[in-house]
């Protein structure tokens, strides 16, 4: 369709969004390597540049290397500015909320963490998100003018294209609450909405262990259990939203589906559980704490319920590992705290229950993980919106 | 990048690109329509379609309905040539082989069937692929010079990038063997080799019960079990081309993997165990036939073993629901001869394992699917040649 439609207008933003693809792939360039790469003339280069210089979005910097390479004035190199945007990401919990802020490279330049379980409502609820994004963004010392989207986790089946989320039993008068649309106004940008434990494994790929392509898959193990599930770039949500609730495996034992809020197999595998085996002194919030940091450090007692929870562990991970075949299963949740140990004894017992097998890890992205995964989802919408052409 | 590269080669490829890529969403067009939809002009569409039909893709028909509509000469149309190019799919089994041949519309023009039971070697198996493919050919009276791609589907795990099969323990002679480079010679064009359950998935979502999004698994469900899974537009391959291996779920009773050549689940379910639990008067090809057809005509005795089987079978399928809430799950192979009073059992057992529940439908394209899996794999790769500019 080259000889249809366009523009100069037209034209002038495709040179745009290249220039600004171009740099946020290389890095900062001279103006001669991005006219070479990019294959737009050096006088359309300069122009495109001054431009976007004109609109905040870019840059010039010194060559440092150049400097100390040759004598002279060093060389100028065009960069984004890291500052030119900036997205939120809230991890929003029954107990707790995170929210940080990154820039345009993905820095996170400032968080901040808040208490939640003293709310009673949404409305307490999305007051307490409103305030929170607000000094979030004072402390960074960032513009809120900048903010460019936000990105929402939360637990529950959330209908990502419109930010509604379906079903939180977690969550009280959190069922069926529009939350892009409630938290728009305040923000004054889009917001995206997605499910908490999708966005732990967008955070996974990204600032985690993931690799660059494949299939990923990032369990959540606490008091409940649910998994992300990434194939290629693309979130695997699900016909419902409801794909990854290993939650609700069948279990060996145990009353079905229905019967209680906790699924079959997080009932047998979760927090709650270990607390049990371990006779550990729970709370209500951190169950099986003790135990957990016990095995990491040795303890036999808490090695063998570490033992046992594994097994459990391995009829949830063995089918899930038979049907998705994933490259890489990273777990994050509470239970991360057992640390290598845990790790051994899931390996062990996976053992001969698969056809193949995935690279397991623990999340070092400890709480950090929605969070991260919201930022992402919006760095995603930024960056679309600059760097592509609709 | 449009000030870069290019020149009037590229223009005529895309415009011609642009033009296939019309006619093959909106069937026969007029000139005008096709000027208006592309954003062309009427005098680059007049060359552009002279030199298409020139190369034999399109041509022009009459228009039948204005010929009805209003008097004089009628409009004439501008189609895609139906057989400007065909495909193979191509089924091999160790029992069997299917080959099929589409035109260009995806019409099926000719098939052939095979009897691969007394094949003993990788080179008696290709030497009777390469015959049938002739013979199928000849069947349909398609000049060998228009197939433009081969699909070939095969059972166990396959390299898809490289047309390679890893593993294939039913099929002798055929792990590690290089298929897609063996054949090509023979057919002259681009071959394409992938899992035959993966084929299945596309054939259903192509020919049977699938909708045009969303997630579509395709149980293949015979002495065997196992399942292709589509996402989008994308099959799920998995990180070693071993997703959907639920044929070796764990499974209640029964020795680990690694044991037997059957999975722990497919032993369980699958028609040898069928033909177990009937005391069925079985065939090694062909197992549990008679009990199968028996429950279809009601047969009280057949009807409670299949509930039995439905009941096992019920074990695996919840777990792949929670993990991929599908939008729908076709089962296919030997037990659809059972029909809906299996698919009501299925049903039945179901009811309160999962959260949410997927579409569930007996697959229609009996043992087709493979074979159309294959064609439409091949009718991708001509699809994306002649209708995309790379």
């Amino acid at each position: 369709m080259i000889d249809g439609g366009g523009g100069p207008a037209l034209l002038r933003r495709i040179n745009e969004s290249t220039v600004l693809a171009r740099l946020h792939r290389a890095g900062p360039l001279r103006l001669g390597d991005l006219s070479d790469r990019t294959e737009l003339s050096r006088q359309t280069i300069a122009q495109v540049v001054a431009s976007l210089v004109d609109d905040g979005l870019v840059e010039y910097v010194e060559d440092d290397q150049s400097g100390r390479r040759s004598p002279g004035r060093p060389a100028r190199l065009v960069r984004l500015r890291p500052d030119a945007a900036h997205v939120v990401g809230i991890d929003i919990g029954p107990h707790r909320t995170l929210a940080v802020v990154a820039d345009l490279t993905g820095r996170i330049v400032a968080e901040d963490r808040g208490d939640s379980s003293r709310l009673h409502s949404s409305d307490e609820m999305l007051a307490h998100v409103r305030t929170q994004v607000n000094e979030t963004l004072a402390r960074g010392g960032v513009d809120p003018g900048t903010v460019r989207a936000v990105g929402v986790g939360t637990p529950g089946i959330v209908e990502a294209e419109h930010g509604v989320v379906v079903r939180a039993p977690d969550m009280p008068g959190w069922t069926s609450i529009d939350l892009a649309d409630r938290l728009r106004p305040a923000v004054g940008c889009p917001v995206m909405v997605e499910n908490d434990v999708n966005l732990a494994v967008l955070a996974e790929r990204w600032r985690g262990d993931g690799p660059d392509a494949g299939i990923v898959v990032a369990v959540q193990w606490g008091s409940r259990v649910g998994a992300g599930i990434l194939v290629g770039d693309r979130l695997l949500r699900g016909a419902h939203g409801a794909a990854g609730e290993v939650g609700f495996l069948p279990a060996a034992q145990g009353p079905p589906i229905g019967a209680a809020t906790l699924g079959p197999f997080e009932r047998r595998v979760g927090t709650t559980a270990i607390a049990e085996l371990a006779n550990d002194d729970a709370t209500p919030d951190d169950p099986a704490s003790a135990t957990l940091t016990a095995a990491r450090a040795g303890d036999p007692t808490a090695l063998r319920v570490i033992d046992t929870v594994a097994a459990r562990f391995v009829e949830g991970l063995a089918p899930l590992v038979l049907i998705l075949d994933p490259d890489l299963v990273v777990i994050g949740g509470g239970v991360v705290r057992a640390g290598p140990p845990l790790l051994e004894a899931i390996e062990r017992h996976l053992h001969g229950r698969t056809l193949v097998r995935p690279t397991l890890a623990l999340s070092t992205l400890g709480d950090h993980a929605v969070a991260f995964g919201a930022a992402r989802l919006a760095l995603d919408e930024v960056e679309r919106r600059l760097f592509t052409v609709r």
